[in-house]
C-alpha cells in the first residue's frame, strides 16, 4: 500500500527490456543514436506535428525549465497556478534557467488556473513599461497538482487568453498520459490544436526510469534549446538509454495502457471511499490522484497497516483528537494493484 | 572498430542486471532509497573519508559544474587547463552554474597544467582588489583530455600551489578509474591525501549508463550542493536507478576491472602501432586514449575498413596528399575487444 | 503643479554647491576619496553603529538589489509586500542580482505587510526541504508605496517575526527621511534597534541628484557587497561626486529639513482636500504622498490647469461619466511650494 | 603631479554649470527629459546615424556590459584583448550581465588585438557544435589599455574579420575622444563606417562627472537594452543630470577640446622624457597615456616630489637596486597642466 507518489513505483518491465536490448555494441552519442531518430519520428506522428522538434531529458524539472527558458525572457513573467510544480517543487529552477524571470501566481479551483484571473493579470502586465517585468509565457499543468484535468474547452480558453495577450503557452505534462486517457482525446487536441507551444511530455511518473520529452512545436527555438540543454548539463552522452526508454514507452501504446491502469486504480480507490461519511474529497478524481480528508483514527489504522502516503499539504501535529479530519494525497501508478487498493479500502472501512 | 569515445560503448551487463533487480516494488524517491545509503557508505570506505558527502548525478558536466559552483563564487576564477573539458566541452555550463565565474586557462604538456604557470597565475590574481575577479578554485582533470595521467607527485604539487594560494581543488575524474589503475594507488591517495577537496567520480565513460558521483570531502557544503543540484534539475525522483548503477559499479571492483581492461586495450593498440615509422604519437598513452598522427592513406584504409574515430582536434580538409600526417584520437572502453584492436592494427600495418 | 513623483523635482542648491566645490583638483577614485571617509563617519554616527559599513550607489534599485543579494541566496525567497518597489518597479532586478531568488508577495493595508500573513508565510516555507525555495530575507518599505509609515512597534513586530524565522531584514528607505521625520524617532530606532540588518538609505527622492547609501550593520558582508557592486557596474570612478552629494545631504540636517518640508506640503494638500465630499482618501497621508480618488470632472479641471500627476494604479479610459471617481497619486518633494499646493487645491475646490 | 588616471581629475566647469542650470523646476524622469531628446539628436548627427539608439549610463562598465549583453548570447564568447578592461577591470561584470558568456582572450602588441590571432580564434570556434560555446561578439578598445590607437585600417580589418565570422562588433570607447582626435577622423569613420555595431562612448574619463553613452546602430536591440539597463539598476530617475552633462560635453566641441588637451599633455610629457637614456617607452604614446620604465631612483625622486601614478602592471618590491627599471603608467587628463608636466619632467631629468 504505497501511495506516496507515482515516482515511488518501478519502471515497467518492457522499459527495462528495451534498455537492455539497446545496451549492445557501439552507438553514436549525444542524441544522434538511431533509436532517437525513431522516437523523433514517432513523437511527430503522435502529435501530428511533422515540424516539431523533440528532445529528451531525464527529469521533469529539466523539461519544464528548459522549455520555459526558451519561451520567456529574463525580464518577463511566467503565469502559473499558485500551486504549480514550477512554483512549489523546483527550488527556483525556473528562475535559474530563465536568468531571473518571475513567476506570477494565479488562483483557481483544483489546481486549475482561473481564466478571469489570468486575463486580468495579463491585462495588468504592461508590455511597454520598462519598470515592470513584461509578459512572458503561460504555464499550464495537466493533470493539475490537485489531480484535476482541464477539459479541452478549458485549455483552449486559457490558451486563447495567452495568445490574445501575445504570449506562448507551455504545458507541464508530467502526467500527460493520465490526462490524455482521462479526456479520451488525441495528443494534438490536448496541445497544438488547443494552442500549446511547448510540452513537457512526462514519462518518469508513468513507468519510465527517468525520461521526459520536450516537444517544441515551433522549430525555430530548437538550437537555443539544444544550447540551453547542454549548458544546463542535461545532454546525455549515452543518450541511447533515454531513447530506448521512450521508444518502449510509445510502442504498442504502452504509455496509454499504463496511464489507463493508474487512473483506473485511482477510480477504484475513490469508489471504495466515496460513500463513507468519514471521507471528504477535496478535489475531483480526474486522473490518478486523490486528495481526501479522513479522521485521524483512520490514518492511524492505515499507518498501523503499513500504508505509505503524504499528508497534504504538510504533516499535522503528531497528536490530536481521533475524529480530527486530516487531508492526504493518494497517488496511483501503473504498478498499483487492485489488491493494494482493496486492502487500503478495507482498512479504512474497518476503521470507519 | 569503434574508437570515437568511451561513451559510445554499452553499459556493463552487471549494471543492467543491477538496474533490473532494483526495479521492483516501491522505494523512497530523491535519494533516500536504501541502495543510495549503501553506495554512500561504500564510497566513504573507498575514499577513506567517513565525513565525505556523496551525491549522484547523471552527467559528467553536472558533476563538474555543481561541484565548482560550491567552490567558486561568481566573482572569482577557476584555474584549469586550456583544453579542460569544463572549458572546451560544456558550452559554458561552469559559467552558468557558478553565476558567471571566469575560467583562467593554463598551458601545459599533454593536458597537464604546468605548475609554474599555475603558481604565476594565482600569484597574479589579487585577493583584495575589487576590480579584478578573485581566486576561485583549481580544477584538475585526471585522466587529462590528452590521455595523460598526473603522477601523485604532480597532483600533490599542484594542490599545494592551490592551497598556498588559498583556494580549494576540484578533480574532474570523468576517467577516474582509468587513472587510478594506471597509477596503482588508492582513491584517497589520488584525492584527499593529495589535497583535493571535491571529486567528480565518473562512471558513464567506464561502463555505466549515465551516473557520476560527486564527493565533497568538506561536508559543510552539502546542503548548498543539494540546493544547487535540485535547482539545476539534476535531482532524480526515481533515484534508485542511479544508485543501482553505482552500487554495481563498486561491487567486486567492477569499476577497476573495467578500467584495467580499457587501459590494457589502449596499451595493446599503442604497442601495435609503436614501432611503425608512419605512426607519430602526440601524447603519452597513460590510460585508455591514444593521440596519434598517421598518414592520410592509412586513415583512408581505416575508414574503408569501417573504423570509427575522430580526427583531432578537428576534421582535416577532405582531400590531400597521401602521406599527409593527420592526427586522431582513439579511445578504448571496457567493452573494446582484443579482436577489434588487432583488426585495427592489421589495417594500419597493411596500409603502412 | 507637478506631483508625479519626488524624482521630478530638482536637487537642492546646497547639493549642487557641494558638488561644484568637490570638483577641484585630483582625488582618489572608487570611493577612497576623503569626502567619503567623512560621509562614512557621519553615517555611523547617525545610525549609532560604529561597525556599520556604508556604500554609495546612484539608484535606489541598485541599493535595494545589492543589499538583497548579500542577504538572500539564490535558492531562497524575499518576503515583501505585493506592491513593493522591488516587485513592481525594478523590472526583475532583484531576481537578476540575487541569481534567481523568488519574491514572496504579502498582502496588507496601505502597503504595510500584514504581520500575521508574514508569520504564516515564513512558517510555511520549509527550511530543510530541498524541493522548495528556502527562507531568504524580509524586505520592508518605509515610507510604503502607498504613502503610509510603519510605526516603530509595527517595524519591531515584523522584524521579530523575521528573526524568529531565522532571516535578516532589509529596509527599502527610498523615502527614509520622510518616514523618519514623520515618526520623530532616531535613525537607529527605525533600523538597527528595531531589528533591521541592511538599509537602502535614499537621497535621490529627497533632494539629491542621484545618490543612495547602503548601510550594512553586519560588516562581515562588506567585501561581498563591494564585489557585487563592482560586478553590477555600480562602483563610480569619480566617486567624489556621490560623496559630495551625501555629505551635503547630511550637513546641517538638510535631509531632515527637506523631508519635513515635503511632508508638510503633503499635509497641506491633504488638509485642503480633506473636507471635500468629492475627495476620497485611499490611504493615510503619513509622509509626502497622497492617494486620493476624485471625480473625473475635477481631474479634467486639474489637467486643464496644467497639473501633472499619475492616475493610480493606471490610466483610466479616456472618456467616462463626469462623476466617475478616478484614483490618483500626488507626491510632494522638498521643492514643492505652498503656492503650488494652494493653486492645486483651488482648482479642485472650484471644480467641486 | 597626479597621473594615476584620467578619472582622478575633476569635471570640466562647463559641465558643472550645465548640471546646475538643468537643476531647475520639474522635469520628466527616466530619460524622457527634454535635454535627453537634444542629446539623442546631437549624437545621431555626430555619428551620422539617424536610426541609432542612444542611451546614457553612469559608468563605463555599465556601458560595456549592457552593450555586450545585447550582442552576445550566454552560450557564446566575446573575443577581446587579454588586457581588455572587460577582462581585467570589471570583476566579471560581462559574465554577470551576459548570463555567463565567456571572454576569449587574444594577444597583440600595445593592447591591440592581433588580426591573425582573431581570425584563427573565430575560425576555431564552431558555430554548430553544441558542446563548445559559439561565436558571440568582438570587443575592441579604442584607445587601447596600453595607450595605443588603432588606425582606421586596423579597425576595418578587425571588423571585417568579425563580420566574416558572423558576429557583431562592440567598441569600448572609454577614451573615445582621445582616440578620435588622435586619428583626426570623424566619429562615423571610427565606428559605423568601419564596421562597429555598438559603442561605449566615454565621457567620465574626459571631463564629465560620470556619464557614458551607449550607441546602438541597430535600433532593433533598443528595447532589450532598455530592459537590461533597468534590470541592471542603471536607469536614473533624475536622468536630467546625466543628460545635462552629455549635452555640455558635446556643445561647442568641448569633448574634442578636452581630449586634444589631454593628448597634448601626454605628448609633452613623452617629449620631455624621450631622449633620456634612462626612460624606456613600452608602448607608443598615441593618445593620453604613457607606459614607461624608469630606474628606481628616479621613481624615488618623483615620489619624494609628490608625484602620484601607478607602477604597472603592479607594485614592485619595496626595495631594490637604484638602477632597477620599474615600469609605470602615466595618464593625462583635460585638466593636466603644462606646469605639472614640466615639473614632473624636471624631477626626472634632475634625477637622471
Amino acid at each position: 500500500m504505497w501511495f506516496t507518489s507515482d515516482n515511488a513505483g518501478p519502471a515497467h518491465p518492457s522499459v527495462l527490456d528495451a534498455v537492455t536490448r539497446a545496451s549492445t555494441g557501439y552507438m553514436s552519442s549525444y542524441g544522434s543514436d538511431p533509436i532517437m531518430a525513431d522516437v523523433r519520428a514517432r513523437m511527430r506522428e503522435i502529435f501530428e506535428a511533422p515540424e516539431a522538434e523533440i528532445f529528451l531529458v531525464a527529469t521533469g524539472t529539466a523539461a519544464n525549465v528548459l522549455a520555459l527558458a526558451c519561451l520567456c525572457p529574463p525580464w518577463a513573467t511566467v503565469y502559473c497556478h499558485e500551486v504549480a510544480h514550477i512554483e512549489e517543487d523546483e527550488c527556483g529552477a525556473p528562475e535559474f534557467y530563465t536568468g531571473g524571470a518571475k513567476l506570477s501566481l494565479l488562483p483557481g479551483l483544483d489546481g486549475k488556473i482561473d481564466a478571469a484571473a489570468l486575463a486580468a493579470k495579463i491585462e495588468s502586465t504592461p508590455t511597454d513599461f520598462v519598470h515592470h517585468v513584461g509578459r512572458g509565457a503561460l504555464s499550464l499543468t495537466q493533470v493539475t497538482e490537485r489531480g484535476a484535468v482541464y477539459s479541452l474547452d478549458e485549455l483552449r480558453a486559457l490558451c486563447a487568453i495567452a495568445k490574445s495577450g501575445g504570449i506562448p503557452v507551455h504545458l507541464d505534462g508530467a502526467r500527460f498520459a493520465n490526462a490524455l486517457v482521462s479526456l479520451g482525446c488525441s495528443p494534438a487536441e490536448m496541445t497544438l490544436k488547443a494552442g500549446v507551444d511547448a510540452v513537457s511530455f512526462g514519462g518518469t511518473k508513468n513507468g519510465l526510469m527517468g525520461v521526459e520529452a520536450v516537444v517544441l512545436f515551433d522549430p525555430s527555438k530548437a538550437w537555443e534549446f539544444e544550447r540551453r540543454r547542454k549548458r544546463g548539463a542535461h545532454l546525455f552522452s549515452k543518450h541511447r538509454y533515454l531513447s530506448a526508454q521512450m521508444q518502449a514507452y510509445l510502442a504498442d501504446d504502452l504509455w496509454l495502457t499504463m496511464a489507463r491502469d493508474a487512473n483506473a486504480r485511482a477510480r477504484r480507490l475513490a469508489d471504495g471511499l466515496r460513500d463513507l461519511p468519514e471521507a471528504d474529497f477535496l478535489h475531483p478524481v480526474d486522473a490518478n490522484m486523490l486528495f481526501v480528508a479522513l479522521p485521524r483514527r483512520i490514518h492511524d489504522a492505515l499507518h498501523a497497516a503499513g500504508a505509505h502516503y503524504y499528508f497534504w499539504p504538510g504533516d499535522p501535529a503528531p497528536e490530536g483528537p481521533a475524529d480530527e479530519m486530516l487531508a492526504c494525497r493518494l497517488v496511483c501508478g501503473w504498478s498499483t494493484t487492485e489488491a493494494e487498493i482493496d486492502a487500503f479500502v478495507g482498512v479504512v472501512r474497518d476503521a470507519a
